[in-house]
């Protein structure tokens, strides 16, 4: 068991009785930090009659197991989203970032279409150490954020939108294409990775 | 001959000798306000041998014959660009509003990864009528100049960039996907027809 | 509150119950001009528990609260679908243009496969200051209606259609492509957006 | 070799010496209405030096070799364009439909931009057994004939455009979409094979 | 009421109200003919319910309303198709001909991974005027169709297929790039639209 | 070094110089069968200064160098193209298989608008242990040949087309799509994976 | 009957009766190793009552009738996948190989984030006649696969991922773009094709 | 001037004039550390015209002028390539890291295709901070590397490749997949962005 990393099951594609097993045995070997991502309502009520050490997150449909907190690092982590749909995928980065034991800022939705929303908590955003933006639809908040802050960018594009969005594909796109520096991208709607690889960055 | 409209000949697909062919012919008729879009500098010598009247832009490849000035309205155009690279787009789109009669504002190379530039001409750009967003890359500009601006918003996403920009997809997406109100877009590069609908706007 | 914006809320991907928290905040600071768009009936009895002053409508998807009437300047929009398929997205366009205080016209059903039905309201058309054109499957309706009126044509996408249409593609790349001058898009399905635009054309 | 119908050698792709390799053989063979397309004027040199019974046209990129006037059908085919720049793969339709003993009415520019152009050919192009829709960018021609002909229509996008176009893409979209009855699609720029097909059928 | 020519009803994307409302205003006119496609059963019931000269196909999803027969000219209409899962696709080509008074021939499941089955309907497909080819996959059937009959092919794609068929794409570009001569393309699952122009060539 | 398998440099993207150090080397340490892939006649004119040892392939760019015949196993293999325009890729294919020590069939320009060509060389090609299938426009080849052979086909889809074929995108789907069993697919216009491959399975 | 081909039925598309019908039909002929792929539990049950014959794996979605067992070559296939998603194509690649008579080695859950787990079952991978390799997500597992093993590689891109997955599409391009020589590819979930294509190799 | 950050200089679309003017300005300003990026050797001549203080790389078409150590952290960054041809894209990444004051280690040429090359450089690779794996063809190096290693996995995708490569395409959309925890995407062939984001990273 790496040290400081969770035992994450992406429970997408596996039946509850699968999932549940594998978090039982993971129980047997009193594992902590145990992220099921993923997770639908009906796999956490499975895993709370294994272990009342649950907490399920509605919207990052999450189940955190065994918490068990983690020392942390001085730096932040902030979590910035365009719109309030963008925050199943947010909250998804926040958990798995605070699981991996990072202080982690909720700013949410402050996306580009209402600027001085975004600007009124700049002091916040700039005294993190790593900004992960989550951002549907254009995805101009990466890029917007990007070119005011002078730390390492974990951009993360959602589905969120329609029409010409294709599920997720012009803010992924967007991001790519960033013309600020210091902004790389991780799949659309993947909160967990931008999450993962922000503690990463805050840790070293 | 419509009032305050060019006559605009399309030299993309047409031979040197085509287009000279045709513009003869309008001189013949007295035709004032010609504009050769999409010309190169062996069409635009073409046009000089037929007449004195021709005013050629390298950078916006267009050559205006027969300039006849007409009327403007009170209000302005602003044609704001996110690089100096989108300038051969957006130079296509300010002669084509100021040869229908509009007073056009350049302001070039203010993309949103330096927002201050941008921000610095922000009383100049709200003061305008009608406002050309002209961006390659991941065309966030549209979306914050939308954002800020209370006023139409013609987006133009430009062809600049490279890899997953895929020839001004990603401009184009992001710029239809705007999370901000009140932009419209136009075709990758097609600062003609972005100047022609903003000198319509204009004009009402 | 900007004078004559509505206040607009976007109910996809919100629950029911965070569109009514929205509205009971904005009904307590006495707004007027609510609109909801992609509200269902769910929402609609949500909002209509809440006060009296909601209008609905199915076909289109909104909810209109607290409606003042405001002002209206002298010059129509025109609202041109292809089909009647067409309609939820050309009611979205036309009622978010009433709600900014504009006469709208609607002539529904006058795709080019029948070009008379088109040319037998080409004067309704043609008085309007701005056209608003709806249209799915090929989409060609807005290049048409964009080479006959000599006012700009906000053109919209729809989903309409199915096989190579891929969901309003083939109706955006032709929008994008128009042969016509004087025409821009918004994103497909996107009537609140040319409505939108549309209003701010024709109060200039 | 059937009887009507002309030996076709596509050039693309071979070498000069492979094409003129091929036609020699067939001259050998005394075969009369032998067609090479996309052939450039190597080509077309090549084979004049082979025999002086060779027809090349520049436009059309086709060479027609020991042509042998065929018995033609009462019923005439219209091949109509949108712009002048369709002109070579109209000329491609319309040289192959006359190699294999059509009637052929050329009705060039007259793309739905400008529908009084188009509509004033309409008895032309009504009184055809079969038309060719030869167009790029939008397409839009292909429905709006489509919709005024009781006839079959063969509907050819062309690579005529930029930006959102995509080389063809957009045109093809759009026409295999068409909302007029009656309208079948060949691949992009293939005037040959539009030709080919309205012969068989104006032979039926 | 154009003579021979049917009045259709395109319903998806119509409520059954909306097609019972238009089928009885057309029944008041004493239409003939009258033919709904893709309807479901509720509509066949609906449409029951008004008049019991209604014939409905669950397999095409076609209800014809009041059946006229036309008189037929003396050619045949072949419908051919890969599979038996292009059978919904092939029967609203098929019912489509007739309706518009053609003798159809169905030949279902003759797919080129069996050679020797199509082989053995040769001289069936082979007499028929017009030649329908339905087929899902990698819809090689227009092509191998196309190569040994004489006669014009309407290719219809389906979207029969799984993975990298894209619901149909796979087809639908194999046909636009078919090799064989005489052969012209509708869109994906256009049943109808192949019966259509089918039709036209079978009487001309 | 691997008995029986040739040292391969792949040479796009690489200098004259660079191709022409890394055989040098190899000559030194003696080794045979060399094979340099997509080289010009640049660097075919380079390795030749270094030994009179190589043979050089204008058709499928191919330098072969030092050969050294390595015992064959019975079974042949047959590489099967539609057309000669296919014949780079499938050349690459034969000298591929060729230098692994196979015995192999070229079976040239069979494509299926022409079945009767394709089924007089049937026995040939049913005799072979392997069958590259090699095609490009619409790649309906693959589908027949493996609904004819009962051996293992590798299909390879080739650039060949234009307009709707996008490089080589439409026989690729085609050809993943294939509804005959035993088809398996490598990268559009990949002779080299595809006579590997079948050199692979030859020598089990 | 082919010696050593199952019957095939592919389920999806058809009804419960339509597939009910054809085994039926195939039973009173008296037919060994049916094979109904993508069924349901519906069609089980359906066949069920047919004939006690039946074994049905609801992993694979595979209804294996009248089984009868082939004689094996000596050599083995190797079936590895990336993750326990995969499982429902490599079993349907599996259960094809068997009923084709050939020894199944399956190794699962080997994907290239734990390279350990992969190398430690090398010997077993290694010892096999062919790997089939099935992956979602980027599908790695087949060019490292393909790098370690001097054997045919059949590589199948599953559906399993999200966002820029886009349905299978990455693992697909990523598996034809394989720098490993020796690796051909089957179409995105096709776990029939693998086996078949990997038994008919193993039987060289 | 934002200390430890170069002034960076994107050439592609600027002619020689406006780089060398821009350049000149900066050198009267003095400024120290300035990056030219994609410059070809015309640009690298007009700057060394300008001052000897140029250093200018072939391969990765950068130009350093007036380079200035800055003091370099003690962690490495690891520049890994999966072959020679992406040395262009990983030599403007290492560049740009050194320029922003990194030691920085090159690690090329050890793609997944030959997993042994790799795994013999794994302490190397493993000792670093930052890793910047870069590759084009499947990209499948960016999932091995960020299996094995710890630290933060930088991938850029590099358009390296041919076919169903898409021009890079294969590889984002695989290194956007990673089934490997810990790694952030670039743009295709985005060195620069890469070097950038792994030296912000180094020096946290
Ligand atoms: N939401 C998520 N999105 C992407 N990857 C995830 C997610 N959750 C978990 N993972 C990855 O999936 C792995 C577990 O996959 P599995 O073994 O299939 O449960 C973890 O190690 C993570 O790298
Ligand atoms: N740069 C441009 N981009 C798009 N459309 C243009 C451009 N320049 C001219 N046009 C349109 O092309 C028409 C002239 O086309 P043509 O008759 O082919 O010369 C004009 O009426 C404009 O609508
Ligand atoms: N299945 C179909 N696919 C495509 N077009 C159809 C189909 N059925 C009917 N149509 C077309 O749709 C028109 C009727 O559309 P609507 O007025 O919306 O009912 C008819 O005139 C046909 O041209
Ligand atoms: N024409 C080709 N297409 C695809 N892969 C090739 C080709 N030629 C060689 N290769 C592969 O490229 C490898 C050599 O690449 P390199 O080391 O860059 O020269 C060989 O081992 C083959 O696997
Ligand atoms: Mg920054
Ligand atoms: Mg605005
Ligand atoms: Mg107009
Ligand atoms: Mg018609
Ligand atoms: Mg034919
Ligand atoms: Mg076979
Ligand atoms: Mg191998
Ligand atoms: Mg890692």
């Amino acid at each position: 068991l790496r040290n400081g990393y969770p035992e994450v099951i992406y429970c997408a594609g596996k039946t509850t009785d699968q999932v549940a097993a594998i978090v039982k045995r993971m129980l047997e070997l009193d594992y902590s930090n145990i992220l099921a991502t993923r997770a639908n309502s009906d796999v956490a009520r499975a895993l709370q009659a294994l272990t009342p050490n649950v907490e399920y997150s509605t919207t990052a449909r999450i189940a955190v197991i065994n918490r068990k907190p983690l020392p942390q690092p001085a730096g932040t982590i902030a979590v910035v989203t365009g719109g309030t749909s963008d925050m199943p995928v947010a909250e998804e980065a926040a958990i798995t970032a605070e699981i991996m034991g990072n202080n982690v800022k909720r700013i949410y939705d402050v996306g580009v279409a209402g600027l001085h929303r975004l600007l009124s908590h700049l002091d916040e955003i700039m005294s993190a150490n790593v900004v992960i933006a989550v951002a549907g639809m254009e995805g101009a908040l990466a890029s917007v954020v990007g070119g005011l802050v002078d730390k390492p960018v974990i951009a993360v594009p959602t589905s969120v939108g329609y029409g010409a969005n294709f599920h997720g594909l012009a803010a992924l796109l967007s991001m790519l294409n960033s013309c600020a520096s210091g902004v790389a991208v991780v799949n659309i709607d993947n909160g967990f990775g931008a999450g993962y690889m922000a503690s990463m960055i805050n840790h070293m």
